[in-house]
């Protein structure tokens, strides 16, 4: 049981880490589940559902947007939004969209040309993704009863195979397919002002074709993944391992980190693992499939810094080991991601 | 081109009326249309979205709610976005649910006790419906970053059959399901603390299983279907005569009221055909199955008011004309909804 002091909500419980589970599986699923038939349904609290159709899957998932500032550096509100879905979808396995859903709750006096800089986005992503908008929903709130512009979307895709998050055996390796902390960092550092040396970035894109090339690479040898957003690589980490009962010793030095990154995560205080990216994926492998599915990433831009970043034990089942590289130690999960509004 | 005079958005844009069409048109619609093969897309405007898949449908719709107060006599947030999200699949012909989604941002210091409450509203009303949440998102945002609680669903379905909102010619009848403006009164005279004689309560309700019967009793005489959601039975019969390029004729003294709403609007100044229903719908029929149709309503309890509320001819194309008993008058399309955060 989570214990608010207060029986109120916080800041905390949206923040991708332990408390939102918490919350998230005593409020809903707990009383909300239920798939009918064969599926992936709320009570796996994975990326997204997953209901038997034929001989294929329809993979379904929903997010909503609430970061702030909605224009960042390296992207959007809409870029993310979309990119976002897309990889829930992808996570799961579905990299082919069938469709997305956009909804906009926006603020009285919100500018009609940001509204406008953000459909383009959209639209560009979604060309990237190969996926189409194909119905939406439009609300208004009064000035001061909303901040700018909430975005919901929604993905549908068919898929012959789902990849669950939790499918993870003592044996295998983990794959971060490129630079962590790109996302949360970009965006600290842009709400702090922060002038630094350096291109600070957020990493947000859709990855369902890099994806694509992994999953075809690695056939069965594919057998979770996550995306490392709310909570950064650490918290998807910790969620992995505690739902497949396995230890991860996670190899810190192997981790590719961006300099700038590096740099402003220090001045910040803030570990770079443990902030979100918006366009990285966790890929669990079977060890000998590792390589061809690290070559695969490569060959695609958005996984040309991949590694092999952890190993799953028995040891420690459930738990996140770090190597620093000068010594092992256990890492707690997160309450959350450190920094609000970061998605 | 809808000229905002600043070039910002106003509470108009989310009203349901004039100037949101021509928002989501000018800004999405036009930019992001695309439907891959045979379909009803963005371009159509209609309560979601259909995509040929195999012999069936696919029928998507998403919905945001924003409702203030959130709870209200006869309901609140958690039952208005199921209801709302089953009523637009049901629209469309869809009336078995695969699956929704429920996405919740909520403001930091909300009572847990309500967010539980809204739960087992949910909970309740997917019951009603026979409807399950299979995945869902939480996010949280800062005090006075968003007011209170909102909600996204998202309704998916199969079906052999869709039903567009644009199907009228002249001869076709329009039943409306029971009486107008429960919701819009409701929550107006409950914003407004109005203390009134009678029972003023939200008709909000999912009327999928209502409208599958009134489906299989009309066959293929049911040819539009429309909830009149914000902006009311008139806006959602502007759209229906516009989209069908048909003149509909509304017989008033025919149209159900509540003997406490007429009164409500009376003293709160408003048209109760102009503010939102949430448990209505407005169905399109042949006139040779306008009996069979009303029959099977009036069998449900939430059609048992049902009545054929109006006619469609050759003349006045595109145009709604108020037929009052005393003489005829051209409707004007509201701009928009009188009330703010009515769904």
């Amino acid at each position: 049981m989570v214990h608010e002091e207060d029986g109120r909500i916080g800041l905390k419980h949206g923040a991708g880490g332990r408390a939102m589970r918490a919350l998230i599986k005593e409020v809903f699923v707990d009383r909300l589940d239920g798939v009918p038939g064969p599926g992936i349904g709320l009570g796996a609290m994975d990326d997204g559902a997953a209901i038997a159709f034929g001989d294929q899957w329809l993979v379904i998932t929903t997010d909503s947007h609430v970061i702030s500032p909605i224009f960042f550096p390296g992207g959007d509100i809409g870029r993310l939004a979309v990119a976002g879905t897309v990889n829930d979808l992808a996570m799961m396995g579905a990299t082919e969209v069938l469709a997305l859903t956009c909804a906009v709750v926006v603020e009285e006096g919100f500018p009609r040309a940001d509204l406008e800089r953000v459909r383009d986005s959209i639209e560009a992503t979604c060309r990237e993704a190969d996926a189409r908008i194909l119905t939406g929903d439009t609300k208004v709130m009064g000035r001061g009863e909303i901040d700018g512009l909430v975005l919901n979307t929604t993905g549908i895709a068919l898929s012959r195979r789902v990849v669950p998050d939790s499918g993870l055996k003592p044996g295998d390796l983990i794959i971060l397919s490129g630079t962590a902390g790109d996302h949360g960092i970009a965006v600290m550092a842009c709400r702090h002002e922060l002038a630094l040396e350096g291109d600070l970035r957020s990493d947000v894109a859709p990855l369902n074709m890099m994806i694509r090339q992994a999953l075809e690479a690695g056939e069965d040898g594919v057998i979770a993944m996550k995306d490392p957003t709310r909570g950064g690589v650490v918290s998807a980490l910790c969620e992995m391992a505690q739902k497949a009962g396995v230890g991860i010793v996670l190899n810190g030095p192997s981790v590719p980190l961006n300099a700038g990154v590096r740099a402003a995560a220090e001045l910040l205080g803030i570990d770079p693992l443990m902030v979100a990216n918006e366009g990285k994926a966790l890929i669990g492998v079977h060890a000998g499939a590792a390589e061809r599915v690290l070559s695969a990433l490569r060959a695609h831009p958005f996984g040309r810094n991949a590694a092999i970043v952890a190993a799953c034990t028995e040891e420690r089942a459930g738990r996140v080991i770090l190597d620093t590289g000068f010594g092992r130690r256990l890492l707690t999960e997160p309450e959350g991601e450190p920094l609000p509004r970061i998605c």
